[in-house]
């Protein structure tokens, strides 16, 4: 775990009263974080969400738990601090923020002097640009952005207030990303779209002159690539997630908080709906359309547009590899299989008929 | 969209002169630029592919559209300008690649002040070396080559002219790309191969001593990586496109004019054809041949060899996910299956010798 | 291949002296380097693996071929120089890292003077710090350590002596890396896992907090992510080996020795043994167990723990498109097709019975 920083305690009441809920225990009881059940010292806070974990409570050490209230008969009555809320994860989560945001020194405002700005680049005095950042013509960076060492912002590029681009990020030219967005190490956006047109055996290729939009309060992963349009825009809805190493073709619409896991990609021109949730390494086609409140399962190829909110899946189940070779071979003449069931069923239907 | 430059109209008789093709229409009229057939403004070329976007030609505002004679007829005659080609999706491309470099100002030769440049380099004077870009030693960087900010290009790698990488991108040492090859942020090329020989549990690595040797006219998406060889070369041939994050493995060769798509994987010593087409995160297992003109669909594991030429595929088809689930369960036992059509068969066939 | 750099060469005596097994032939022969058995010229060595390569045996031109027992035969005696070793492979390995190590001139110690490194950071003089890299406050950065240039070292972490991170590598704040690692260009280390809570639609962050701890001797391919932990840490074993490309989701731990292909990912929380194959594209999903010794195929989905040693596999099995067709069209009745199967057998069951 990270060392802890030497920081001011604060009173559980005090949490209690910022972020709602019902405290059974002591309001001064004094907490420095929050961690899980295993974890967590007395002067932590801890949670939990299923009755399975009931031994980890048991001997958990914690100043209080987040528990909901169909939970707290896990405990004798009155054995120790108890936090009770509807949702004890999404307590977690802010009271996690909170803490985490007292941790992080908020990074200095102003241009790193390593840093390589644009004379007509316009930064708010508040946002900080780090060490080697490249920053181009006509940037407009809000409010307590930061930019992180080494991370290239080219040309035109307007960056909404609260952002941060960690290391190693790159925008190319005249895309567009809201407010409180974050974008991790090694992501790119605005790269050139896969786009050609054929003259005989040679690509010629199709300038990709629209933009990346990203909406506010979107999370790029690390190494995420997302590509400009073609003529028009690639358009990410606001609160949108993606996770690293997911690929975003030209011209694709995510619709408002979908969230998207890993080394998933999403084809040319497709459109997803919002408050979908793509699976790990799944793969949307070109040109299609995925409603809102569509989940993909992990490793799914969709090739077809999805008008029902649902969950799809399609990926060969694994088995031993013996057990599948056995699989595999009849896989490839399933084909025949149908037919030869079919040819029965004639031949039974027939014989019964002639009886 | 990208806001417009200012910049000179050009007149339409001349681009037809430029190009080819024949105009229905004023020479005269003054083109900006092109776009799509519902965005497209009056000073603005359009085009159209397909006879089904009808509705949308006959309420384009465009100049002129590009169109081929056989959806002539789709309009009444002289309704408006119309630059009748054989293919207008490829002239698309060719007109939108002048208006693109017209759009688009050249980088200023020379080398930016903060970027490290090796004693023993040779950077061409019209070259354009950008901002804490990192040049090693004998490195030879041809005619017009644009190394993008924080580029690192390692010892005696060689860049044909015309080049471009954008920024962030990393060769490792003794590459070699061809003229005109396009490198999108975060691609890596020349990494080591992933190559070990076992000790007992443990990996001993074989030194990656090989090269990568890309051609002429080739383009890389973002985040793409492409090993170097272990004793020999990687080798990508000329007019190769591959898209973002598409990684291959040390000693491929990938032949003329192969397309590979965002994603996709061939793993050490496969051997691509020319002219092929390889889908999105398709997965080339390592040491196969797949012949010239081979298509391979999204999603695929080519686990053998492809003498063929053709459109060849292989993931499982999605579905609802309760659908899935039960033809999942099927598919674990289809070998079971088989043998209980068989035991059928043979139950019949006996039934019937007995009657 | 690369240019060799003039080099003294060594007597094969002193190598076999060094490496072990026994010499057939003149321990006199000045050595070079090593190469396939196609390529070697007079001063190389070569190796034999494979009886099947018999015809490139007899044409091979090496001063002596690194040879198991069992293929000794394949030679008339007296033939060539022979290097007589249990696991030719393996002595190659050991073999060509000498010549690599000779090759390649040490990095030269200190810290660029374009690197930025805060005051606070420990950095062992041996170290090469490169051209723009930026080391936070606290790093610790053992002996013979080479960053690379661009490369981006969170504060608080620490670095094993003799690691190597190639240029544009991300490690972020407090992540800890053992001995002897080496990252390759566009890795990031430590960005934050993909956690977030719901609130309604909208996704609520869970700050990472955790670390990621890497162990010696680890090597990570190009542009592959790491995630730091949520609480707890991400762990990767001694000795793991990682192609490029691969996601490693938070609090995922890797066992010793583990090797993981390009490409493959591993979700959040799961547990893979040691000794583990995992192959490219292959998908582990969250929370899962796999045991010591386990394989997985390439593009397989992993969706349940495994206790088992063993190989695993779960692809779709490629075949020509209109094959897959009409085999894909079965798979999305598999299940209406086993109760037709069900229903035959009842039938002719009765039938049996009745007759």
């Amino acid at each position: 775990m990270v060392p802890d920083l030497v920081q001011d305690a604060v009173d559980l009441g005090e949490l209690v009263g910022l972020f709602g809920g019902e405290l059974i225990g002591d309001p001064k009881t004094a907490v420095l974080g929050i961690a899980s059940l295993e974890e967590a010292g007395p002067q932590q806070l801890s949670f939990i969400t299923q009755r399975r974990y009931r031994a980890r409570l048991l001997e958990c050490r914690a100043a209080a738990v987040l528990i909901q209230r169909e939970l707290v008969d896990l405990l004798p009555p009155g054995t120790r601090g108890l936090w009770v809320t509807a949702d004890p994860y999404l307590l977690f989560a802010r009271v996690a923020q909170f803490f985490a945001a007292r941790a992080r020194p908020a990074p200095t405002p102003g241009v790193h002097p390593s840093a390589l700005v644009d004379a007509s680049a316009q930064i708010d005095p508040s946002a900080s640009v780090g060490p080697a950042a490249v920053i181009g013509a006509r940037v407009c960076i809000g409010a307590n952005v930061t930019i992180g060492a080494h991370s290239v912002v080219g040309e035109g590029v307007t960056i909404g207030a609260g952002s941060c681009l960690y290391p190693r990020v790159t925008i190319y030219p005249d895309c567009a990303l809201g407010a409180r967005t974050v974008l991790h190490s090694g992501v790119v956006v605005g790269a050139d779209g896969f786009g050609y047109a054929r003259d005989g055996f040679e690509w010629v290729k199709i300038p990709q002159t629209g933009r990346v939009v990203i909406g506010d309060d979107v999370e790029i992963g690390a190494n995420t690539t997302i590509d400009r349009g073609a003529l028009g825009d690639t358009v990410i809805g606001a609160g949108v997630k993606m996770d690293n190493q997911v690929q975003i073709g030209h011209n694709v619409r995510v619709g408002a908080h979908t969230a998207i896991a890993g080394c998933a990609g999403v084809a040319g021109s497709a459109t997803i709906g919002a408050r979908c949730m793509i699976g790990g390494a799944a793969m949307i086609l070109g040109h299609l359309e995925l409603a809102d409140d569509v989940s993909i399962s992990v490793g799914t190829v969709i090739s077809h547009s999805i008008q029902k909110p649902g969950l799809y899946t399609g990926f060969f189940p694994s088995a031993e590899n013996a057990a599948w070779e056995k699989n595999a071979v009849v896989v490839r003449h399933l084909d025949t299989l149908r037919d030869r069931v079919r040819a029965l069923e004639r031949q039974l239907r027939k014989g019964q008929g002639s009886t």
